[in-house]
């Protein structure tokens, strides 16, 4: 199978996903009656099984062979040439508080590399998607081609990371970021796959980030390298694993973020 | 005229506006190349003075008597029974990053007092809008009626802050946001207008913010108290002329957080 035919299998898994999951969002006011007495009722859990389970299901149906490693239901066939790496909700703090920018994270690897990749919004309509060789976008205002920003001069990057506190107060990796976040014109935070998104779409320049499992960066991969952009670990390996992260609109960029975090 | 007049008035500057904003949005790719040998191209300033200029000539047009406080083209006629109070685009370092969690922000003031506010995010079509009696959303699926989440427990709340950095590092008024953010069950960052009007929908308990002009408070002003919040600055005082703002969706939250910043 091609990942051409994959394409259509996953925007499937996207739409079905993203029925499950978007009656809980923002629906934490609705049941608020409901969870007295229920203290278990969490909606972002709730969501996130849903959301999992639909897309388990519709896997298993179609590629029975196939392994799944995911957020919620943990792995299955690990050693299948081709392994569903899946975050029904990938920015669970966002979900939380209401704010649009978290996603559903669908990543396919073959052999152990990801071969395509899909990040999906369902509330605006937003997908971003990539086999490595390129990357698209398609949304309620159009679709487009994504290509990274080429920006090889960290005092004209913009920076994302989801939240300065997860690399631990005081630790060498929080230096290490720190080093990064002085040389850089901007720093923002709060998106997290959203980050990886718009640095594929060319908004941002650079993200840098620690402790990723693999569900939380697998489907960026094909993203961000079909735009033109390269994302590995802060030791310059694969990402495919999670772990400290690093990923630039160009490569020039990488390098010297490479630089700063191994100083 | 009353406030359900003024209410027809301020949908259609947000229409208006949106349209002279949205073309900026996203657009720093195509704009790149146009960029180079220009350096005063900048598409936030441009999609900024483009909404507030358009905001402008409306109110002049229909109320020439009005006041105007605008954060692109400053103060027209300040001592006018009423003002407007506007804010093209807050949340500029979203929309220059690409993530829809911006708004454009359109308050009125009688005598000084906030009575009526509107938030729009053109790209997601969500408005938020109150007149300190009561608050509505309108978005792309559906309209509700806002209220606050009542939680009068810190260690339950979810609070936001845009920066931590923006109230300085080691001052006074640092150590006051961390006593909060400390005492509350979690904390994000990086959502602007978005926390307020979170906040009023019921999804946020807390926001906690320094150095805040009034163009960035004042249209959400009666959307919180409409949906039943509290919004004043740190000393218990009216948040209409900005500084250090705490909003929160319960009362007895409010004041916890009240004694913690002034602790």
């Amino acid at each position: 199978m091609s990942v051409v035919d994959f394409a259509r299998f996953v925007d499937d898994l996207a739409t079905q996903s993203g029925q499950a999951i978007l009656p809980f969002f923002r629906a934490s006011f609705a049941t608020e009656d409901k969870a007295k007495g229920h203290a278990a009722f969490d909606p972002v859990t709730e969501a996130d099984r849903a959301g999992e389970a639909v897309m388990r299901q519709l896997i298993k149906r179609s590629f029975p062979d196939h392994g799944i490693l995911g957020e919620e239901f943990g792995t299955e066939n690990p050693d299948a040439e081709y392994v569903w790496v899946l975050d029904p909700i990938d920015g669970t703090r966002g979900f939380i508080a209401g704010l649009p920018i978290w996603g559903t994270l669908i990543g396919l690897t073959r052999g152990g590399v990801p071969c395509y990749g899909l990040m999906n919004q369902p509330f605006t309509g937003e997908r971003f998607f990539g086999d490595g060789e390129a990357a698209h976008y398609q949304g309620p205002h159009g679709h487009r081609r994504l290509r990274t920003r080429r920006k090889g001069d960290l005092a004209d990057a913009v920076l994302h990371t989801t939240d300065p506190r997860l690399f631990g107060a005081g630790t060498t990796d929080r230096q290490a970021y720190e080093r990064v976040e002085t040389a850089t014109r901007l720093a923002r935070y709060g998106a997290d796959c959203y980050a990886y998104a718009m640095l594929a779409a060319g908004h941002i320049d650079l993200v840098v980030e620690a402790d990723l499992k693999p569900y939380d960066i697998v489907a960026m991969i094909p993203v961000i390298e079909g735009a033109g952009g390269v994302v590995t670990t802060w030791e310059g390996a694969s990402a495919a694993k999670g772990g400290r992260i690093v990923a630039a609109g160009d490569k020039r960029l990488h390098e010297a973020a490479l630089a700063l975090l191994n100083a």
